[in-house]
C-alpha cells in the first residue's frame, strides 16, 4: 500500500508495557500511576454526567475549566491568561503538542529539539514537513547548552520544543536557564512549545520554572499541561495549552479539525475539582517521598543513581550491573528479573546508548518494594 | 507571527452554536441531541471508574471495545475484522479522519472529496500537503456521479473520502452505488476513507451500505464510526476506525503520536453497553419518527423539503421563503426567528449557494415543536 513511514515503529511505551504485561513484570516502564485517583474526582464526573454534560462542549473547552486553569497559572506563575482567547483544552498533552506543531510549522521550517526528548516530538515535526534540528543536552548532566542552542538557530528556525521537568532525565531547568533561553530568543521570532506536564513534580523545595514566569518566553510560548499527570488519571486524556491570543488562534485552527473538542463530563469534573488547590500543592511532597523510598532501595544495588529533581522518573546508570546495551538490558530486566524499565536511547534519534535506563516511581509503595526486592538480585 | 492558514476561519458549527446561544435561538444548527443518553451508559462509566480504569489504555484502545465493534460489524455488515490488528479506538470521528489522512497522504498526493462534504476533510488533506480534488455530487439530488469521479482519478490519486449517510444532504448511498465505487476503484490502488458516523440513522427500511459489505471496498477502506452519534453522547469523543491490518498499522503510526490513546473509562463503559444491540437497532425507528414529526411541521411552511433518507438532518430549499443568500438567511433566521440552521454553502470550498439550509432534528419533541412554532411565522 506504499507506506509513508517505512522506518516508524511502535512507541517504546506501548512496546514495554505490552512486554511487562506478557511477562508479568512489575511495570516501571511507561509513566503512569498504579494507584487510584481521589474518589472525589470520580464523583465529580458522575455528577457532570448526571447534570447532562454529555454533548459537544465549546470547541476550545468548557469555560469553567479554562477559567480554573487561568486562575491557577496566575496564582502559581504570575502570568494572566485570558480564559476565552488564550487557553484551549486538549485531548491530553500529546495532542496539544502535535496540534501546536501542525499549527505553526510549515514545510521546510526548522524546529529545534533538545535530545533526549519525548518520542512524539520528532514524528510530529516530520508530519508537518518541518526539518528536525537536534541539539544535545549536555551529556551526563542533561543541562541545556545555550551556546549549542544559539548556534542551531537560523533564519529558518520556527520553534524550539523545551521540556521541564524533563522526561526522561528527571532534571528541572533553573530560573537562570529559563532566563538564558528568554535572552537567547529575544532578538528572534522563534516560537516555544513548552512541555510542562510534570510541573507539579518538582522536589527539594525548588519552584517549577514555567515559561509563564518569563514575559519574553510567555509571549512566544505554547505552554502544555496535563491533568492526567497531575491528578493520577493518565487515561482521561485531558490537557491544556496556554498561549497568547494570536498563537491560540492559530492553534485552534488545527485543533478544530483534529479532535474538534474534548470529553465534556471529564472537563466539567476537572473544573470543579480544581477549586481546591490542595491536590496539586501536595504533589511535590507526595512524589518526593516516593522518590526517596525508591532511591533508598536502589542505593543497595549496583545501579548508579542519577539525580531526580522532578518528574516521576528515576534514571540509573547500568554500567556496574550489566554489559548489555540499554535496550537489551531493559528487555532482559523485564523478562529475567521481572521489572520493566525504559532505555534512554529511545529518546534519541541516533539510538545513542549511554548505559542509562529510566524507572517510573509513580507506584504504590508496595509496588516499589516489590520491584526493589527483584532488583536486589542484581 | 506568520500565520500558516491566513484564510482559515472557525468551523461553522462553532460559529452557529455560539450565535444560537447568544441570541437564545433554538439550536437546530450543529448536529447533536438535546436529550439525554441512556442512564445505564452513565452508570457503566461510573462503574468503570470505580473499577480503577483511569490510567492509559492500550494505544489502539481497550480490547473489549475493539472486540465489541468487530462483533457488531460482522453481525451487521458481514465482514470480519480482527479486533487486535484491524480496529483502533479514536478520540471521535474527526480525529479518526485526520489521522487516516495524515497516515496515508504524502505531499503532492491527490485526494478526492465529493462536495458538499464535512468541513474538516479539506483542511485535513491540506495539512498533509495533499492536493484536494473536488468532485461535485449531482446538483439537486446529491447522488455520486461515477463518470465524474472516474475522470478525477489520476496516477497521483491516493484516496477518496466518501460519506454515507451523507452530511449535510441526508442522502444515503444505495448498494448499486457502493458496487459502482467498488468497480471503479478495482483497477486502481486508491484508498477509501469511509465516514459512516450516521450508520444507524437510515430510514424507511433501507439498510446502511457500509463499505464493509463490499470486499473490494473493505480491502482498501478506513471505516469510521462514532459512539457519540450512536449513543447520544457527542461530547464523549469516542469513535473507531476499522481497516485491514496493513492500513491499520499505518494508521496507528500516526495515532500514537497524535492523541496516543483515548479516554479509558468511557471505552470500558461503551464496551459493556454494546453487549445489548437494542440501542442501535432501535435507532432508525427512533429518528425516523422525529424526522416525520419535523417534516410534518415544515410542510406547513413555504420551505421546500428535500428528502431525508438518513442522518439526523433535514435540508430545505429556502427560495419561497427568502431572497437572502443561504449564509445570510441562517444568520437572519437565528437572530430574527430564533431558530439556528446551517447553510449548505459551508460544505463547499467555493461557497456555492443553492438556496438550501440544514436543520438538525436530533432534538426533544418539545424542542422540535418549539422550533416549528417559530418557523410557522415564515
Ligand atoms: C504517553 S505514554 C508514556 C507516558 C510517558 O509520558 C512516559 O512514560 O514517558
Ligand atoms: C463536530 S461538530 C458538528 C457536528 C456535525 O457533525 C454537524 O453538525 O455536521
Amino acid at each position: 500500500i506504499g507506506t509513508k513511514f517505512p522506518t516508524m515503529g511502535t512507541t517504546i511505551f506501548t512496546v514495554m508495557s505490552a512486554l511487562a504485561a506478557e511477562t508479568n513484570a512489575v511495570n516501571l516502564g511507561q509513566g503512569f500511576p498504579d494507584f487510584h485517583c481521589d474518589p472525589k474526582l470520580l464523583a465529580d464526573v458522575t455528577a457532570a454526567m448526571a447534570a447532562g454534560h454529555n454533548q459537544y462542549p465549546p470547541m476550545p473547552g468548557v469555560l469553567p475549566l479554562r477559567q480554573a486553569m487561568a486562575t491557577k497559572i496566575e496564582a502559581l506563575y504570575g502570568h494572566r491568561y485570558d480564559a476565552n482567547s488564550e487557553i484551549t483544552v486538549t485531548a491530553g498533552a500529546t495532542q496539544a503538542i502535535i496540534t501546536a506543531v501542525l499549527a505553526i510549522v510549515r514545510p521546510g521550517d526548522e524546529v529545534i529539539v533538545l535530545e533526549p526528548c519525548y518520542d512524539s516530538y520528532v514524528p510530529n515535526i516530520e508530519l508537518a514537513g518541518g526539518v528536525v534540528v537536534r541539539v544535545p543536552l549536555t551529556p551526563g548532566t542533561f543541562r541545556p547548552d545555550f551556546a549549542k542552542i544559539g548556534a542551531a538557530i537560523t533564519p529558518k528556525t520556527r520553534a524550539i520544543i523545551v521540556n521541564t521537568p524533563h522526561n526522561p532525565s528527571a532534571t528541572v531547568w533553573t530560573a537562570e536557564e529559563m532566563r538564558a533561553l528568554e535572552e537567547l530568543l529575544a532578538p528572534t521570532e522563534v516560537l516555544v512549545i513548552s512541555d510542562e506536564v510534570y510541573e507539579h513534580m518538582v522536589f527539594d523545595g525548588v519552584a517549577h520554572a514555567s515559561a509563564a514566569r518569563y514575559p519574553g518566553l510567555a509571549a512566544r510560548s505554547f505552554i502544555v499541561s496535563s491533568f492526567g499527570k497531575t491528578y493520577h488519571v493518565t487515561g482521561w486524556k485531558v490537557g491544556t495549552v496556554a498561549a497568547p491570543a494570536a498563537l491560540t488562534a492559530e492553534f485552534r485552527k488545527v485543533h478544530q479539525f483534529n479532535v474538534f473538542t474534548v470529553n465534556t463530563p471529564m472537563q466539567h469534573a476537572l473544573a470543579s475539582y480544581m477549586a481546591d488547590p490542595a491536590p496539586y500543592l501536595e504533589l511535590p511532597a507526595f512524589y518526593q517521598r516516593k522518590r526517596d523510598l525508591f532511591a533508598a532501595g536502589l542505593a543497595k544495588t549496583r545501579f548508579k543513581l542519577l539525580p531526580s529533581a522532578g518528574t516521576y522518573f528515576q534514571c540509573v546508570d547500568i554500567t556496574a550491573v550489566s554489559d548489555l546495551g540499554e535496550a537489551d538490558f531493559c528487555q532482559w530486566l523485564t523478562r529475567e528479573i521481572g521489572v520493566a524499565a525504559i532505555p534512554l536511547s529511545a529518546f534519541y534519534g541516533s539510538g545513542f546508548d549511554q548505559r542509562v535506563v529510566r524507572f517510573c516511581f509513580a507506584k504504590k509503595d508496595e509496588t516499589l518494594h516489590h520491584a526493589l526486592e527483584r532488583l536486589a538480585k542484581l
